[in-house]
């Protein structure tokens, strides 16, 4: 690595404290939509994909990102991270606040990321491709996050040629990613399509025109918390303004939706729903013990009850802050030593306690 | 009635808001020993049993008991209910603070309850017998209760003849009660005794030398809130004093049983308890609809975790006043009018967020 700059000079403990900008819980729908991404999977040309690349020229892939990007589409400082020489809870960390994959995570070699100031943008340096653009906003700003990542893409092209064919379009490693190489995606909070099942429709529907519903952490992982992540899985034969237009349609359409559901709790259930938010909250501020899974669902259970206006408090950017800070590698950072699972659990409750006080 | 004295001048919303001296959580082995008692099951000489006597043996009866006790073995006044003229609303208060028992309550024609001030005293008359003394004490205390028991028997006695044959001894309307007519009981609170399902074994062992196992109401009840009535089956043939011994030495023996068990959960396995009984308190202080049956069971916790010092707050006595103030007709007197299930279900979980805010 270069000695001029050290890397990861950053203070983990630190970075546990707060979360990305992108989590304020603002924006337009953000009583709904959490937070919306787009990403862009880019090789360099000349270089072999991640997986047959030698150490070396994934060392070279690394130095030549990291030299042609200092600040992101907003002119914020970016600041490269060593993910190589991080240690298992630092990595954990990082995939838990969304700024890397688990798969940078575990690959091996030469590999890092690059993240601006307030954390809504991250260039992953060899992951399946040697680079993974992504931009993040608060609340439904797709053409926001495009219009950024598409800069920080421009600006390294500026330097550093892409491998781009002009039948297909930018080349992969993964077939799935060939063309705009784009992946477009929207985080929502359906806690009432949750409740009255509804959800399994919008499964249905989205997959019908190929999108794909996940869970928090991408692929494989579970709703939990009520937070369903949308994205595109065609990336190849439209430009990306239509695959947004597409995206977003579909996303309008759900926020509408849970909108309705919501109001219809509020005028058929509110003191059902308001006594389930008000347990949410006595149990957050006093359990002694508590999993990961349930403090999901109770946050989720709180986001919606102070969205409907049914609490005072706590605010939504505390609760989407708990949500990030609760999570295994941050607890452990934030309480200064290793814990195991059910020590997670004690100190997840006290964590949760003293935040949530009034 | 007599025209003398006004009957039933009590106000009944004032009554909702205490509870009788025998709660108020002291006395020998208060940790788990609620409340102790005795009851003396009376017949006048020269009088059918009150299923076959007239209304006007019945009335006559009212009056002879009302005009022979004037206060209890304490000497605190005693004051007569009439619950022949009573609502069906304030005939359940007096059930469910345990001053009359739910056949009083249904029974017809002349009948109705002498209470002493602080409620430790009670003399029901044209229940199952003509009479029915019953005085309680908090905590293990069954000594006392029969003492003043015996004194308010030889004042009533002093002034009227009891039904009693030389052989079998005092006569009553069941054959169950034939003897000495004394039933004694003791109310236990078995949390951890329950949560370990030793609780079983309990009910096997009273069995085996003729003691029953209730619930908080009598024969019949759910064990709700981990409340468990120890009582005598037996009331020929041995003395008050053999019967007293006899329950006093089990009731012991359960003590020390729960006693233990509760120090081997605090000892391995506190802070699953503190947790339990932590989310107990956060579901009192914060539900907006709750159910009598979970309120006696989340009370039942947050009176283990006061008395194992894993709370500080509140007091016992508190505690045991929500037991009570929190049963349908007491919450319908406290809230002023009559209330369905659901609106009880809101206005229980009002009055313990009221009751238990800090």
């Amino acid at each position: 690595m270069s000695s001029e700059e050290p890397d990861n000079s950053i203070c983990f403990a630190e970075l546990a404290r707060g979360c990305g900008e992108w989590l304020r819980g603002d924006g337009p729908d953000s009583d709904i939509v959490i937070s919306s991404r787009v990403r862009l999977a880019r090789n360099l040309a000349g270089f072999a994909f991640v997986s047959r690349a030698s150490a070396d020229a994934r060392h070279h892939i690394v130095q030549t990102i990291r030299q042609s990007l200092t600040s992101d589409a907003l002119g914020r400082p970016m600041q490269f991270l060593n993910v190589e020489t991080l240690c298992a809870l630092d990595a954990q960390l990082l995939v838990e606040r969304q700024l890397i994959s688990r798969e940078l995570a575990m690959n091996d070699g030469p590999r890092g990321v690059m993240v601006s100031e307030g954390e809504c943008c991250g260039v992953m340096i060899n992951e399946e491709d040697h680079l993974r653009i992504q931009v993040l906003h608060s609340g439904l700003a797709l053409n926001e996050c495009w219009k950024e990542a598409s800069a920080v893409d421009d600006q390294i092209e500026s330097q550093a040629a892409f491998a781009f064919h002009p039948q297909f379009g930018y080349l992969t490693a993964c077939p799935t990613n060939v063309g705009t190489g784009i992946r477009i995606s929207v985080m929502l909070h359906l806690p009432a399509l949750r409740m009255t099942r509804e959800i399994q429709k919008v499964h249905q529907a989205a997959q019908k025109i190929s999108l794909a519903v996940r869970g928090l952490h991408g692929e494989g992982s579970q709703a939990m918390g009520d937070f369903y992540q949308i994205s595109n899985q065609i990336t190849l034969g439209r430009s990306e303004e239509e695959l947004i237009d597409n995206v977003m349609e579909v996303v309008q359409n759900i926020v509408e939706w849970e909108r309705r559901i919501r109001t219809m709790a509020l005028k058929d259930n509110k003191s059902a729903l308001h006594d389930q938010v008000a347990r949410a909250h006595g149990v957050l501020t006093n359990a002694r013990s508590i999993s990961s899974e349930e403090t999901m669902h109770l946050l989720s259970m709180l986001r919606l009850g102070v969205r409907l206006g049914l609490m005072d408090a706590p605010e939504v950017p505390t609760i989407n802050e708990l949500f990030v800070q609760t999570q295994p590698a941050h607890l452990q950072k934030l309480h200064g030593e290793s814990l195991d699972s059910s020590e997670r659990n004690l100190a997840r409750a006290t964590w949760l306690r003293e935040k949530l006080a009034h």
